[in-house]
Order: structure tokens, then C-alpha cells, then sequence
């Protein structure tokens, strides 16, 4: 997920309004109550990070595809081969992030048995943002991993078009009196609809986004998406993670992998995406005492803090702490929903016969 | 570490000669035959890869640390704690390539029980390319993931100087009829090498090499590695990496961490750096037939090798491919030791008493 500050005007709207329409158009498509709130919580989460991208913009989309069928809104995830530590979940084609709520917490049942889990996901979707799933490890005490592979998007140095996809990667580690600390990046140098934005209001890009028709490198997104593809993360670095993640969510899960990946947004709604995932949880209760290992992830944390910065530059922060802070603001004062958010909030509200009236009442004064 | 091709003039020497003289110079400072057979085994296996950043280079200061005690010639890494899928492991100040054969052999173990397996370390130094413990996994058909800490160098978005070690990451999967996918990389933009070539050189580097004194990019390499510090890889992705890294090396594992961590190179030799390392293990054969993960593996492989080229690019390689050639023409035709690594191997040569002739009959012609 790529942190972005809404874009202005933005709504205002409480969590729990956001989660309760969420939910309620979940459940408009057959879908069971149960997993309708798992479903919710981690997009109306994900919004409460300010990760717009990531969160219920998504909504209207996965409607579309539960009402056509490329998604089972009855579908049950379900442990489908599994040993000590590790697992194998066939996600049944439910919703990505139902698919992933199973699988992360088999893993961290798993991880507090063995210290360590692995589980893999298949016949899943798109599944957010990864931080979601990382961030349940860590709220119960544990280190959670998690990534998930996507339709090609990403170059690889030398190539003409796109290899992986923007194969995302997220941990988040318990942090005694702090919040989690919490990363979630993608492979590739920037999100796609960074690039996007930059042609929407016709302004260049830097030469590290983008390869155009040739494959070189491009300051010109006007050709994205069709034309070209991103540039991976610090060349073949963000490549060469790309595709232990697609290693470890496609290949070894037995999902799709790199162009058999279908697309949740263009392909055709009523065929499924089969999309993998994986997660690792570490149990660092078993490995250290919890109050030692509390206080030196205290003591890292308070030497960055502390670190001496560079001129003119705002303060060091630990991965995830700008998001815990825009989730306290958004817990306390609502969410500021960016305008395109709120266009597809109403497009799922048209879809699934729910009024979109709650969008208009709490508009920002 | 940083593949780099060998400078010239180099010396040609084979394997053998070179594997020899590294078990003899280990052996002269009491290390007994099983763990200097393990170090050069290490050492020079990297230098077969070209890595020679991390090869027999360091041979010299491991040898003096070994004479100095604080390396222990006749240290004993034993497991000090764990559980089904997870151990930690005391490296008791061995030299850090003993210390990480046996964790991953550990780990090689308990996944092979238990699907995946962590295996953390403490007590231990500078463990040169992460890649062979990884390697040494997928030899033997399983996932290796191999991370360590290191004394801070590596700047963070917004620091003005150090906050992590270059924490090295990689991993090997077994690839059917190919060799091992195999990645080490650092989190770092470049190795300190290579900002250091360039000032010998008395050239400028690019601009995201670098942060100067006050903190702020630079493209000047004079004052290094005094005053400065390297850019993470990609900003913040791989500022937080280097943080999961340190997490798993070295505060989950009871290290040293950050700043507490000593430097193998610059600090007292009689003093134990007490470095962190990490190995997580999956066992492929557990989760998946290993034809069909072969299989897999191999059509991923395939695909990326018949993807279209950008212009005037070279064709698109796996991670790890261009070592597995230059280790495959090592072993043939010998290894062309760059003359920096030479003039180190003279001094291991010097500080055990041992004959350098070895270095000069096996010259270039």
C-alpha cells in the first residue's frame, strides 16, 4: 500500500458509519454476516490508516465481482493440506481479505504451537493491504509476515514489459508501549496510480517510475496503464523480492502465478482470479520473555527517536507510526474520505440497493 | 553483498589451492579441521561466485580476531534454547561462517519436521554472503531465507547519519533443472565499496549513494566512510527492511543491536561483536510434490527468459544466474582473485606463518 494524504474535498465520516455500509453491501450480495464484518473491518481499517488506495475504493469492485460470481459470497475458506507449521488454505474463492483473516489466524495458532508458521493461500483475491493481516499477529503479541502476489505490472531491469506484479511485502512486530511497528511496501519503486494521478493533471514523473513501449526508462506517463510498466524497487533488489514473493504466495501454494493471475478490476467479473498469499508468524514469546523483548524493541525505537536529523528534515519515524497516527485522529474525529472513494462508495451503494445518504449527511462542513 | 567483476590485474588460482590455504591459515589459529573446513568452504565458495567483497577478502581479519580471542578458534555454537519449529543458537564467538552453517543446519533440520523452521543467533560476527547459508537449503530442496545486523552505515529517510547496519537479506529456492533462484542483497543503495572505489578513483557518485554530514544526499565520496552514511534501497522500503532484519538478527535473538553491535574490522580484536543472524527454512517437499514444485519453478524460470527485451538490454536473468555461470567457469578454468584480495591473502599468509608462494605460482600469465 502506498500511504497517501486524502486528496481535497474529503468527507468526513465516522469508522463505524463506513464499516456499517461495508458490511451491510457485503451482505447485499449474499454474502453471510460473519465474514461480511471480517470484510468490513479490514477495509474500514485500512481507510482509518489514510491508505485510501487499499480500502473501500476497492468496495464497488469486489460487489461486482461477489454479484457476478468470480467471487463466492458463501465461499468458506478451508485448510486444505497442513502439517506442524504450516498450512496450505484454499481460499474457495471468497473474498480476499476473508480468504487471508482465515489464513493469518491458522498461522498465528500454528506459530504460538510451533514458534513458527507458514501458511499459503490459493483460490483467493486481491486481499488489500497486507499490513491488515501483519497487524493481527502483532495486536496478539506476535511478528506477522504477509505478502501476496497480482497481476504483472512491474518491469524487471531489462525487460520491455512487465515480469511480476507490485508483489506487496508487510511485517509488523509488537512494540511493547508503542504501536506496531508496521511496514507495507510494494516491489515496485511507486504505486500505479501515482503514475496515473501524474497523467491525470499532464505533469511529468520521475525517471525511476516507469518504462515506456522500449523498456527504457520514462519521464511520459501519458501511455500508463496500457503502455509500459513500473520500474521495480532499487532495480534488481525490488525484482529479486518480487519474486520470492511469488514464490512464496503463487508457486508453492499451487495459485496462479505471474500472467495466469487474473485481474480483479478488468478481466470478466464471473471468472475467478485464483490470486496467492502467504504469511508467516513468529511467536516471540516462545524465543525471548515478552518483557525483554518489550524493552529492547522499546530501546530501538527510542534510539531512532532520538537519532540526530539531517537539516530541514521532519522527525524520524518508525514504520507504521504515521499511520497510527492518522488511525487515532480518524478513531477520535472520523475519516476524511477522499472524493474518488467516496464516487465508488456510491457506485457500490447503486449496485447493492443501499441508500448512499449516509455519505451526504456527514459531509465536511 | 554486492557482486562485483574482478579488477584487474587478478590472479588466476583454483579452488582447491585457494580452499586449502583459507583451512590452513583457520587451522593455524587452533581452529580445529571440521570448523576451518567449514570457513573455507564459505569463503571460498563466495569468491567462486565473484563476490569477492565477501570472500576470502575478510580472511585476514577474521585471523587476526581468531589470534586475538575476540573470535574463538575452538568456539562451539550450540543450540541455547527451543522449541518444535524454532531455536536459538549461541555462535559462543566462533567465527561467524561456523556459527551460521550450524543454525541453518538446524533450521534445515526442524523444517524438514515441521514444514518451516527459525533458527536465530547470537554470540556470533560477520557472517560474509548471506547467500551460501541459503544455498546450502536449497541444495537440498528446501526455501532458504538468511538475514543478519551489522554496526549501523546505512542511513534512514531523514537521519543524519547511520541508523542500521547494510543488514543483508537473501534467499534460495531449488528450480528443478536450473540452479537455485538465489538473491543476497544488502538494504543498502550500493555497498560501502563502492562509494569508497569511487573516491580512491576521485570520482563522483550518483545521488542516491550517499548522505553527507548534514545529512543530505551527496554525489561527493571524499570524506567517506569518516563522515557520511549510505541511502537505504529505495527510501523507506529499505530503511524498513533493514528494521525487520534487525528485528529477526538481532533483538529477537538476544545480539547486539544497532550501535551495540562491534565492528569486526575497526574495534579492539580481542573484544566479541556479538553480530545477529536469522534463518527461516521451508521445506517445499512438505507443502508440495516436488516435481510439480519443480515444475513450477522451471516455467517461471522459462517464462522470464523468453520475455521480451527492453532496447539494447541483455537477456533477462533469475537471481543468482550470472554467480551460477561465474561459479561454473571458477571451477573450470580457476578464480581470478583481484589483486586487493591478493594483497590480503599475503597478510593471512604473514600472520600465520604460512607460505604465500602458492599466490605466485598460480599468477596470471
Amino acid at each position: 500500500m502506498s500511504p497517501t494524504g486524502p486528496a481535497r474535498p474529503a468527507r468526513l465520516v465516522t469508522f463505524d458509519a463506513l464499516h456499517a455500509f461495508t458490511m451491510n453491501a457485503l451482505q447485499a450480495t449474499g454474502m453471510p454476516e460473519a465474514p461480511a464484518r471480517t470484510g468490513a473491518d479490514v477495509l474500514a481499517t485500512t481507510d482509518a490508516w489514510g491508505v485510501f488506495t487499499h480500502g473501500t475504493k476497492a468496495l464497488a469492485g469486489y460487489v461486482r465481482r461477489l454479484q457476478a460470481g468470480g467471487l463466492q459470497p458463501r465461499g468458506q475458506p478451508r485448510v486444505a493440506a497442513e502439517g506442524g507449521a504450516w498450512a496450505i488454505v484454499d481460499g474457495d474463492s471468497t473474498l480476499g481479505m476473508v480468504a487471508s483473516v482465515f489464513a493469518v489466524q491458522v498461522a498465528i495458532a500454528k506459530a504460538r504451537q510451533q514458534g513458527i508458521a507458514y501458511v499459503g493461500v490459493r483460490n483467493s483475491c486481491h486481499f488489500g493491504a497486507a499490513g491488515y493481516y501483519t497487524w493481527l499477529a502483532a495486536r496478539e503479541g506476535l511478528i506477522g509476515m504477509a505478502m501476496a502476489n497480482d497481476i504483472p505490472s512491474v518491469a524487471a531491469p531489462g525487460s520491455r514489459g512487465a515480469i511480476t506484479g507490485s508483489n506487496p511485502i508487510s511485517y509488523a512486530v509488537p512494540a511493547g508501549r508503542y504501536r506496531p511497528m508496521l511496514l507495507d511496501m510494494s516491489t515496485a519503486t511507486v504505486a500505479g496510480g501515482k503514475v496515473y494521478a501524474a497523467k491525470m493533471r499532464g505533469e511529468s514523473i520521475p525517471e525511476n517510475w516507469l518504462v515506456g513501449a522500449d523498456g527504457k526508462p520514462t519521464t511520459d506517463p501519458s501511455g500508463f496503464p496500457e503502455i509500459g510498466a513500473l520500474q521495480p524497487a532499487a532495480g534488481h533488489k525490488g525484482y529479486g523480492l518480487a519474486l520470492l514473493i511469488e514464490t512464496l504466495s503463487g508457486l508453492l501454494t499451487g495459485a496462479a502465478f505471474t500472467w495466469r493471475v487474473g485481474s480483479w478490476m478488468w478481466d470478466e467479473p464471473h471468472t475467478p482470479t485464483n490470486h496467492g498469499a502467504a504469511f508467516i508468524v513468529i511467536d516471540t514469546n516462545a524465543v525471548m520473555p515478552a518483557a525483554q523483548f518489550a524493552a529492547r524493541m522499546e530501546a530501538l525505537i527510542d534510539e531512532i527517536h532520538a537519532a540526530p536529523l539531517a537539516d530541514d528534515a521532519t522527525p524520524l519515524r518508525v514504520p507504521g507510526e504515521i499511520e497510527w497516527e492518522r488511525h487515532q485522529l480518524a478513531m477520535r474525529d472520523g475519516i476524511r474520505l477522499p472524493e474518488d472513494v467516496v464516487a465508488t462508495l456510491r457506485k457500490a451503494a447503486a449496485a447493492t440497493g443501499l441508500s448512499p445518504d449516509w455519505l451526504k449527511e456527514s459531509c465536511t462542513p
